[in-house]
């Protein structure tokens, strides 16, 4: 029997009380699978007072994350306080540079400063490991570290943000607005008071950003992403979707494209029956494309204590069983920065709704401004006119670049005939 | 810079020759995540002569595959012959006693002696890995040995067997009966020359006890499994469950049950909507219900050359990066042997078809029959007579005893009204 694995937990929200009660009380699920005893030495928190829920007496209790994390009494430091900056990239440090292995569900600090980390505990002999960073409880950092050995990884793409997929989902059943939903799915403890990072797309970009840097071995720029929400989605969007054979979602989206990168997190038409068609509520699916497997889809919970917590054990037990794996599966120092191409330079098809004057000529002056910039359309949707005697028309265009479809849409928006402004959403072939 | 690992690999199927293709033309990739030359150093098949499509000059050529599995030259022995007994099971003990790392696919071995050879590899220290047994290419043993840790794994079910299921899916789309499907299956190479191993539901069976093994920590008797084949499906089942809502599939199911092990391979009814109603043709899928997580999903290829090579090769590739791990997740001498529930034990609702004369009261009859063994009707289809003026029902049941269904089935089979035999199929809420 070795020695005892000692764990100190920063941050005890919803995921560090329940990696705390399941360290603490599953010793038996536990110790089946690890030959180790795992203890946890110690915990950090901002409120001492707060009932939990899980019994912390003979734990020792830190003031100062950066304290815990630097304690030589403890072996893996687990950070679950949040953010790119402060505290949790101070403690993380902290524990890298004396080589104390780091557990984090932290996708902002992974996306942020990941490689640079990585690089600092490649140096001290730690390991790095943040299965819990993108879609909760799905083993989809394990699975790109480890588990496609071999392959070339040619698509990353999926489901990642619990709150949108649950918003789009009630807004497709009950077809509701955005606002009532949200206010609903804030009211369920589902979308946070500040919801702008979930619906916004940052939440998903940096999960893409951590799946890119492991699938493809590189260090995307934030700002040269397109990154789009779904703010701006109506019960309309989705009933013309639902009619056209399609469903909205949230997509998180990074391919390989003849040597540079196409990724983007962006709403979407994606087809019914396509794998991310049927993913439904707060579930999270990823999708994996490679050259010796084909497709692999990964679909569970992408959120919940329990089940990220479930995420943050299973790297505690690999670090009491393995030696250090590299944080993204190869050398930091090989992970190349790069841009994603620019959005305007992606070729796909589009959804198109717009509403024009009941005149004459006016959908042949659409198409034909839409023909001028080689964007030709598959359908066009047009049933009678509004209650205010206009015409709303959805087309769905054949694959164009998007910076003729930019300039198309420009020209539409100034033609008199044109009421309120053209919308589009991408359609994603997946 | 570490030594070499040395690899032999003895069978050279479409699954070997494509392991070694990687092995010798795709460092590159290999290289990214592996700190560590691997090299290919012996081979072992029948025929030396036979083109494989890739260039095995100046590797060692081994005309018996436990002289390669003994070899001090070799670090791995990746055993892809196939067969639970005779040269595979042979060379796999070989290279174990030595401490020599086997890699393999072989389902049947695993399953018939897969405890008795952990321990011999925990003995010598060796690792004993077998992703590529298990759902071709889909990371199911990683992900249950080591992404689930701290969870308590309640169900593990699946679409195991891509032979059935692309059988079951044409017999669908086409409305051809199986025999005429099987053909084309094997025509096509999706079906071997002697199919009963797949479509008999054998190959299912061994894929669900290695899931069971790793799952539950159970070794399971082969004769204690229910195991029912697909081969006596017919349109007419595949055409009223689509009526009803449901597809058939070949399903390996393991359920804890109240301190008992339900395990069964069969064709089942399952909703159209479920995880598992959408997967077609050679796709496998996988479904971990558990403590912490809730239900997990992995869909991809099971089967095919290059899937299952590169399951292969990733297991090869932990071995140069890791500790050994037990093979079943767990110390192989925990694993308690169990039988599976009597089948008849089991509760749930049933498909039952059957074809009766055209005479007044047969159907009271049967639903008192039925009645009388507690089991009750949700649905009755019944449309008219057919070509000869008899009456073929259609019954979904509620939720009964497999051995009442047996016995009603039995009195049922019995009366002078009914023609030919009743035919049921398990309905499954997955």
């Amino acid at each position: 029997m070795t020695s005892p694995l000692r764990i100190g937990v920063a941050g005890l929200g919803t995921v560090g009380a329940a990696v705390c009660d399941i360290l603490l009380n599953s010793q038996d699920l536990l110790g089946e699978h690890v030959d180790r005893t795992i203890a946890l030495c110690g915990v950090s928190a901002r409120d001492r007072e707060k009932d939990r829920g899980v019994d912390l007496t003979g734990v020792e209790w830190f003031e100062d994350p950066v304290i815990l994390a630097k304690d030589p009494g403890i072996d893996v430091f687990v950070e679950l306080i949040g953010g790119d900056s402060g505290p949790a990239y101070d403690a993380v440090s902290a524990a890298l540079a004396r080589g104390t292995h780091v557990v984090t569900a932290n996708k902002a600090l992974i996306a942020a400063h990941g490689v640079d980390l990585a690089l600092r505990a490649e140096e001290s002999g730690a390991q790095l490991s943040f299965e819990a960073a993108v879609a909760g409880g799905i083993p989809i950092i394990r699975t790109l570290r480890e588990g496609l050995t071999g392959n070339r990884i040619d698509k990353v793409f999926g489901i990642l943000n619990g709150t949108s997929n649950f918003i789009l989902t009630e807004m497709e059943k009950s077809s509701r607005p955005f606002a009532d939903v949200l206010k609903e799915a804030q009211a369920k403890g589902y979308a946070e008071a500040d919801p702008t990072f979930d619906i916004e797309g940052q939440d998903t970009a940096h999960k893409l950003c951590i799946l890119a840097a492991l699938g493809f071995g590189i260090e995307v720029s934030d700002e040269s992403l397109c990154v789009e929400g779904i703010s701006l989605i109506t019960p309309e969007d989705i009933r013309s979707a639902g009619e056209l054979g399609y469903r909205i979602k949230l997509l998180g989206y990074a391919a390989r494209k003849d040597g540079d990168w196409d990724l983007r997190v962006h709403p979407a038409f994606v087809l019914l029956d396509s794998p991310l068609g049927a993913v439904d509520g707060v579930t999270n699916a990823v999708v994996l494309e490679s050259s010796l497997l084909g497709q692999l889809v990964l679909e569970g919970p992408g959120a919940g204590g329990q089940a990220t917590a479930s995420s943050v054990v299973a790297d505690v037990c690999s670090i009491a069983l393995e030696k250090a794996r590299p944080a993204f599966g190869r050398r930091a120092a090989s992970l190349r920065r790069t841009n994603a191409l620019p959005i305007g330079d992606i070729v796909g098809a589009f959804y198109l709704r717009l509403t024009v004057q009941d005149k004459p000529g006016v959908l042949a002056r659409i198409t034909d401004e839409c023909a001028r910039h080689d964007i030709s359309f598959a359908t066009v949707l047009q049933r009678g006119t509004d209650p205010d005697g206009n015409v709303p028309i959805v087309v769905v265009t054949h694959a164009c670049q998007e910076s003729a479809m930019d300039q198309a849409i420009a020209t539409i928006n100034e033609m008199p005939e044109t009421i309120g402004s053209p919308k589009t959403i991408r359609i994603v072939d997946l």
